[in-house]
């Protein structure tokens, strides 16, 4: 089957304030492959303090803390999801797939509207 | 029925590099109902140039016009959705209907995760 012609990214919001979206789920699935949040940070291309800030806000709006960090701590020791983290991850993830799942056929619609490029040698 | 915990947008992206996401959709539904690009904007709260800027995108990326304008044309007529334009809206709540429908539980499992606020008498 031929890669979607889209891509889908969502964002819920928590009335708590707490906004999730590719960002700060982008960081935690780098947390749990890197297993660590300096890691995590630079394979995301975001700074320590950054990436920092978005699990310290994850952490305090949640009913658990998303991560846990190992020895160094904060200044660079191991960092691993903790099973809250992982509820989220496996959550957000099953939205997305839902999502793709039962709207394909809109989503392709809409896909559709979409100018067909240049190179397409029929147009 | 209670309102849903939580609030969910999405953003979905074309590979011409045109991102379809709430800012767009929500200016088109309000020239949809203000029938004017100048009332669109003060609704929603933007400069009449990032509106013109944002519908001018959608125009130029999608196989025809979202929106058409009347008479003043840009600098204060009347305008209106085209059938592209109502075909986009259509499809984009559909999308939106679809998720929030089969993802239901994995979204109020999330807002589960978010911390109970303070005026909870029972917390």
């Amino acid at each position: 089957m031929a890669a979607a012609p889209y891509r889908l990214s969502l964002r819920i919001y928590l009335p708590n304030g707490l906004r999730l979206g590719p960002g700060k789920i982008a960081l935690l699935q780098a947390v749990a492959t890197q297993g660590s949040i300096s890691a995590a940070a630079r394979a995301q291309r975001i700074s320590y303090k950054r990436a920092w800030d978005l699990l310290e806000e994850m952490n305090r709006l949640l009913e658990a803390p998303v991560i846990e960090t190992m020895q160094g701590g904060k200044t660079g020791g191991g960092a691993r999801l903790t099973a809250t983290g992982e509820k989220l991850l496996a959550h957000y993830r099953a939205v997305l797939d839902a999502a793709e799942e039962t709207a394909g056929g809109a989503l392709r619609a809409i896909a559709a509207l979409g100018q067909i490029p240049e190179d397409t040698p029929e147009h």
